[in-house]
């Protein structure tokens, strides 16, 4: 473990071998911290909250939490966690491995995120969230869980399917699902649950046409996104989307 | 006082019983920190400016500022100031009792806030701005001042009258009026002043009903709001809206 | 140089005379500070990244960078540099004098930036962006570059044309040009490029109008905006605005 003089360390904290916390760093005594770890400068880890009913943090292996971050005790990360700056996690999220925040990003709490889920800058992530694995979110996007705001609940977060992609700007209501693979536009505000494959578009987002219409300059299919974008996924991952996507059209050029 | 022995606290700041400053902070000197007040690390409070002109940061007893905060001295809040983490509070706005202000939120300064006002997450609170008792504001709104920007001025700011709401990701143009009890719809972009208990949602917003026709799921009224939601205002608060809404309709169910 | 105790300062750094470094500030050493410059508290400048491929962050003289932001090594800033709080600029950045970048702003790196280009708060800077002088862009902006997201390229930027304004919560598409002194609409969704002195609005815009028709209050043209509008810009830049805009037409009146 290598810890910069001026962090703040609590003996009870459970840091892994490999370890790098930078200056100016608090990081709490109920947490556990994955082997490999790097913990950029100004960050608050383990911020302590009666919600997580002494529920540890736990983040895994071989993580980078970049600097000035805030992570509530209570949730739990798998490993190959990137975050970029300022990012805000509060408690009771439960998430799997190789999950990317950017930086801004807000994580409510209480939310369910699968794996290889990424993020982008500044993304506001609604209480009781369900995110589904390789789901990319863009900038500035909202999901939102209050029906008639404000009330007492019941909070009903919206559900991101599989290979979903949520673009920059947009806006998802309470209770909405978006399908495997479907495509929210920049900007668009959805209303209604979106049909697996579907892009949708506009205030209030109407259905404009099928991913699979979406074709690259040199006339390939852009969809599904795993035929043309795998940097920085595992060996694991690359294998597994071979096999799911063997079948997808190609197209003849 | 409890200071965190990396805390820097001006000794010129007036700081009450009870207070609790965390690691990393610094307190400047020009500050009025009531009783019991707790402020997370890695904050900056009382940051000078020369417009200020002198006057001090003044925060009710009873308040929590989360990490990361900065406010400037200059501004004056009332008693149980509750507010998430990165929050950025300018000079020369004067709040009410039992402000919440959620992480990120950027109040520019210059703005006249009543009492139990909440703004969510990231909300920007341009200059010039008010907001009357009990208005609720949702993540990533934005208040503007300039009609013809840029421009000297000048600025313009919105009206927020007593129990309007503003929901997710919408826009107020300068100089709007948002009347009692209207609902701006997730990403509005407001060109025009909003009669009280209108509805209004689109890019531009145009009014889509009211909010006496909005209904929760059993049927019965939706607004106004607190006929539904009370959770965390005071007991004087309550019975003052016992009596303000003892005469709205309820429906048989 | 006047360094707060809290600071630390590596030794390698270069930095001016007359420097400002506020408390709990991290300067990495990679980096070339000009003289005058004053910077806040818990910032994090020159963090090390190998994309800078060795190059230093350059920040000319007389520069403000306030608290809480952090700055890549590998990006350089002419003089006059202001930043609010909380900025986050990444490697591969050229920017000219006098740029303005407001609070809560995330400039990702490899772009372009002109002279006296102003950027107001929480605005989303796409990598390969071109900016040229005299932008002015409004809250909650975002510029994005990938045009099937997600994808491995190319990321073709918008480019934004001298005096070209962006409002508030505007979207620009990847590869938009908006043209010169063209007006981007608050709440847009820029989906093609903005002829010259156009003004555009709505989701997808639309040209409405363009800024010769704009009257401010009293029927004086509002645009070209440096008709009306001056402050802050040094005395050089005043003198080559009464040049360029000599034959501007103006209203009798």
């Amino acid at each position: 473990m290598t810890v910069h003089p001026s962090a703040i360390v609590d003996p009870l904290a459970k840091v892994g071998g490999d370890v790098h916390i930078g200056a100016f760093c608090q990081i709490h005594g109920n947490v556990e911290i994955g082997d490999g770890t790097h913990i950029g400068s100004h960050c608050n880890i383990g911020h302590p909250t009666p919600r997580a009913e002494g529920r540890p943090l736990r983040v895994g292996a071989g993580s980078t939490i970049r600097s000035h971050s805030i992570f509530y005790e209570g949730s739990t990360f798998g490993h190959g966690l990137i975050t970029g700056h300022r990012v805000t996690v509060r408690e009771g999220t439960v998430a799997g491995a190789g999950l990317h925040i950017g930086s801004l990003a807000d994580i409510q709490g209480d939310c369910e995120i699968g794996s290889h889920v990424h993020m982008h800058s500044n993304v506001h992530i609604c209480q009781a969230s369900v995110i589904e694995d390789y789901v990319w979110i863009y900038p500035f996007v909202v999901l939102t869980n209050d029906p008639h705001p404000p009330s007492s609940g019941p909070y009903v977060g919206p559900t991101l399917r599989r290979f979903s992609i949520v673009a920059t700007h947009a806006c998802v209501l309470p209770g909405i699902e978006i399908g495997e693979h479907a495509l929210v536009g920049a900007a668009a505000l959805v209303t209604k649950s979106v049909a697996p494959r579907a892009v949708v578009a506009g205030v209030p987002a109407r259905q404009v046409t099928t991913v699979d219409e979406i074709r690259l300059e040199d006339g390939s299919p852009a969809y599904p996104w795993p035929l043309n974008f795998r940097r920085g996924y595992p060996d694991e991952v690359l294998a597994a989307w071979q096999e799911e996507f063997a079948s997808e059209p190609t197209v003849e050029h």
